[in-house]
């Protein structure tokens, strides 16, 4: 029997990237199960990780993007991604439900992205399998300008909407 | 650094069961993330697995037992259970999208559901990890009556609730 299973071992999970690194040109799904395509990332942008679609904690996180996306653009951020290990339908739905049309919802459904950047955490109890952590990167091109991670992966502080729009 | 995976490795997968066999008391998540609990059926039930929350063929499939509950109610049929490998979080969404209230959706998270009747297949290409086959089984107590397995998993012909009712 072939031996085929998540790719979100965390023993695949690399050092979280720092200030100052670049983030790979990961290949991502959004919005579409069979389609995939390159992140080529220019200007500044915003990258929010999160444990997963339609959890309690997210359902409310995720808000303060779309309402505030005016303001991120007032301060030059071309776009905000949203990224959870996830299958697409799932963001797809998710992005649909929480009226995010304005951000981009990252099917990360074999956690490759969330590994490469290190933030794969154990959610096996709540969720099943590996999942990302709390976070929010705010970038340069594919430059790492700022790093927010939450302690507790449940908190929304310093990666909530208001938190990075009062440092950029 | 800690080797934890989703248990969803394809190596997990048992045989198919088959008519005949006795379902395991597996443990399941409904609506909770949270809790467990026993799955112990008695008199006449409905098993629906199918690959995901939110797919599009999936989306046409439940809808079907949501619509006939009555009419499976009329044939002798205790509970019908649909099982997928996703997240509490998901399924409890999925239901409340579908207005899914009187069908249980078991949240397969980490595939020993699944695994355990042996229907788990890879579809990491479109959904990044193994999934359930579209399988239907009817059983009395714990005991498997009839099965069907749909050849093509988007395919819904064998497992729709019509075909299953004509067949009670």
């Amino acid at each position: 029997m072939a031996s085929i299973s998540l790719q979100t071992s965390l023993t695949n999970n690399k050092a979280e990237i720092k200030v100052g690194d670049e983030i790979p040109v990961f290949d991502f799904k959004e919005d579409s199960a069979g389609e995939t395509k390159p992140l080529n990332l220019t200007g500044k942008n915003i990258i929010v990780g999160l444990p997963g679609a339609y959890t309690t904690p997210c359902n409310e996180h995720v808000p303060g993007y779309v309402e505030n996306f005016d303001k991120f653009k007032a301060k030059g951020v071309e776009n905000i991604y949203i990224i959870s290990v996830n299958d697409a339908f799932v963001t797809k739905s998710w992005k649909k439900h929480l009226g995010g049309d304005n951000l981009h919802f990252v099917a990360d459904d074999t956690g490759h992205i969330t590994s490469s950047l290190g933030f794969l955490f154990d959610a096996s109890g709540a969720l099943g399998s590996p999942r990302s952590k709390r976070y929010v990167l705010v970038t340069e091109g594919h430059k790492v300008l700022s790093i927010a991670v939450e302690d507790e992966v449940p908190k929304v502080t310093v990666t909530s909407a208001d938190s990075v729009l009062a440092k950029l």
